[in-house]
């Protein structure tokens, strides 16, 4: 099995100033064409570094993917020490200093400054893979089954090369050694993760030995991602299918949905074959579950409005809730939760209203009432409303997050069963 | 110096399923302590490499951070990897076995999964740390001057053990050796990389050999980075000064800014300090601004809440918006933005609201308001309100985003101008 790993350079990834999406797009790239990532190394702007780096990697690995320090300024070193590694004296690539000369021209400056035929220099026995979005181009070296690339930095340039030339090039070389690598990621929620592995069971008893299983937590609820090698897209196909039917038959009423649709989504589908119409009242998520409902293309269509009552003045003014169910019972409350979702449902006219209130902290908390108490309720036309507590403590961002897929939670089980 | 690395343990950032922000926090979170991070590696859920990794580590660094591989669950191998690696054998550590349990019943749970004692058992010669957010420890090792640390890779996790645990350990452990590191990042616009480098001139004129600037272009402009490191925190910072200085002085007219506070940051300090309160009336932007603001730690001191009007029947019933208004000017105009801020002024009872409306794609568009047609106003007590419009081109999420970031910018503005 062809085999690869990925070398991103630059400081400001060991600063942590940027998170390193490249590496993640490279991942997902080369895993789709069938070649598998087995490591990842960031090194910053260093040539000592570098050269022991790429000494490793072209020992190791038949593919090695490297990006970042091939810019025109005196920071960008990788080009030079690439081609110390390789031992390979660099030269003018007239094609490439055309297509410098040109892009300068293209973005309207009347000279291209001088720094940039640095840019058109490339190593000898090196391609030069064109650059459509920038001034440096990839550099591409084969030798013996073996294959180093390196790529500019920016991410919109590197993605265009990646799809333009180095996966057209790595499904050429390597036709015939290529497996089919397949992936399909189940979303549960209301569930923990020891809990759910428990309902799943022994994942040895039913992988395979191409396939892997694993429990990947966040705070909307924990994912089940299915791995899968194959020959051929059909058998990996086949497999997916199989791992996922054992994994229904024993955690489906956890699972909402599989790979990209969020909760949100699954709500907005739901309210839109249902004909149903959805608004919110909320105090500590702050118009999160408005944000998350309204960023689904055509939420208009289910999704009348929200009230966000931070200030109690507002609970009561636009809500309706009671001053004397704020006085007896406070803020966050069962009693609370349940005459703001009722107001919702009353003032912004629709079938279904989601209320939150609680402590999102870190201020705010009392003995009775700590950080991290939450309460939910949802208000239907026609039917008692229902409401939920929850006791948190995943610091402020992350107790909002819950509370808005809890919520939702909440919403997507009422619309399930009204199916059923 | 005390130097570091980190290593990121998980199959699901080899695949690019997610992108690695603990190795970003991590490295910022060590340069602010003082310790550099010089590598970091990414490999898989697989003993042996893991063996590997640790072994090569071991060799080269002062300390090595490893995340993830914690969890309960059969794809979680890295305790054992460690243990096998130090030769250190497993035994139920009382105390976190105590808080594993504490954990699940303030969760709500009746009894803990049999699954979890795993999370107790800790490796010989290690010390556990306590995990608030979670039920996996982090594991920490010492010996001669080296420090070995594994901690979940759930970021919230992760992430409140290095605060109360692994910083506060390095700082004890290395006090003496450890450099004041500070970085300092300058926004400019209207220039390209390569110009910018031209004006800067050669950087070894300037830069000491304890400093270095890098460029950092993105889509908004080049970014200028100057790192230093120095023995004291004021030595570090006079050097960050002399060279801004001298980038000032020779680009200055395309530095618009410097990386530091959130726009919804300021926003609520300035709030703060001029004892104001903020409302928004949301149309597009279904409750971003709202989010934004609560977001941030004490908002509910400025901030008394928003009506999201997505539907029209809202902005006339809850915000107070004309129907002729709509009627004549239509839903996505000047005249509607202000009565929706004017509406929200007065319905939520504050000193400024903001209103968004427009239409955010990727349906909805006409000739005469195509798709990313926004408008938006801010209402303010006793003054006429101000609106503005913006003519968008990037998608629906990053209409919305830049929709509320521009609504933030104009009550900014706003703010400081009744500052000076």
């Amino acid at each position: 099995m062809v085999h690869a790993e990925i070398i991103t350079i630059g400081d400001e990834l060991l600063i942590g100033q940027i998170v390193n999406t490249n590496a993640a797009y490279l991942g997902r790239e080369l895993g789709s064409a069938g070649i598998p990532v087995l490591r990842e190394t960031t090194v910053g702007d260093d040539a000592q570094r570098l050269l022991a780096e790429f000494r490793r990697a072209w020992k190791a690995s038949d593919v090695i993917i490297v990006t970042g320090g091939l810019g025109p300024t005196h920071d960008d070193i990788s080009k030079a020490a690439v081609a110390k590694f390789f031992r390979a004296p660099m030269a003018i690539h007239p094609p490439t200093l055309r297509a410098v000369r040109e892009r300068f021209a293209k973005l309207g400056y009347k000279t291209m400054p001088e720094i940039n035929v640095g840019q058109a220099m490339v190593p000898k026995g090196f391609q030069a893979l064109k650059n459509e979005r920038g001034t440096a181009p990839g550099l591409l070296y084969f030798k013996s089954g073996k294959t180093f690339i390196i790529l500019p930095g920016v991410p919109l340039e590197m993605e265009a090369i990646v799809t333009e030339s180095v996966i057209p090039f790595l499904k050429r070389k390597y036709r015939g050694q290529l497996l089919a690598i397949r992936h399909k990621t189940l979303l549960t929620t209301g569930i923990g993760e020891s809990l759910l592995a428990e309902k799943v069971g022994d994942p040895s008893d039913f992988l395979g030995t191409a396939s892997t299983l694993a429990f990947l937590p966040r705070a909307t609820g924990v994912r089940l991602r299915i791995s899968t090698r194959a020959r051929t897209s059909a058998g990996a196909a086949r497999e997916i299918k199989r791992i996922e039917g054992i994994l229904r038959q024993r955690a489906g009423k956890y699972i909402f949905g599989s790979e990209d649709e969020t909760i949100e989504a699954t709500i907005v589908r739901l309210l839109k074959e249902q004909r149903k119409t959805l608004s919110t009242a909320e105090s500590c998520t702050g118009g999160l579950i408005s944000t998350m409902i309204t960023s689904v293309d055509g939420a208009s269509a289910v999704f009348n409005g929200t009230i966000v009552s931070y200030h109690n003045d507002v609970k009561v003014r636009e809500l309706g809730v009671k001053p004397a169910t704020l006085k007896e019972f406070g803020a966050v409350s069962e009693e609370t939760a349940r005459e703001m979702a009722e107001g919702a449902l009353e003032r912004l006219r629709t079938d279904f209203a989601l209320s939150v209130t609680g402590i999102a902290g870190p201020d705010g908390g009392t003995k009775e009432k700590p950080v991290g108490t939450i309460w939910i309720a949802l208000a239907e036309r026609g039917r008692p409303s229902i409401a939920k507590k929850l006791s948190l403590d995943f610091g402020r961002t992350a107790n909002r997050e819950r509370s808005a897929a809890a919520a939702l939670d909440i919403l997507r089980r009422r619309l399930l069963s009204q199916t059923a």
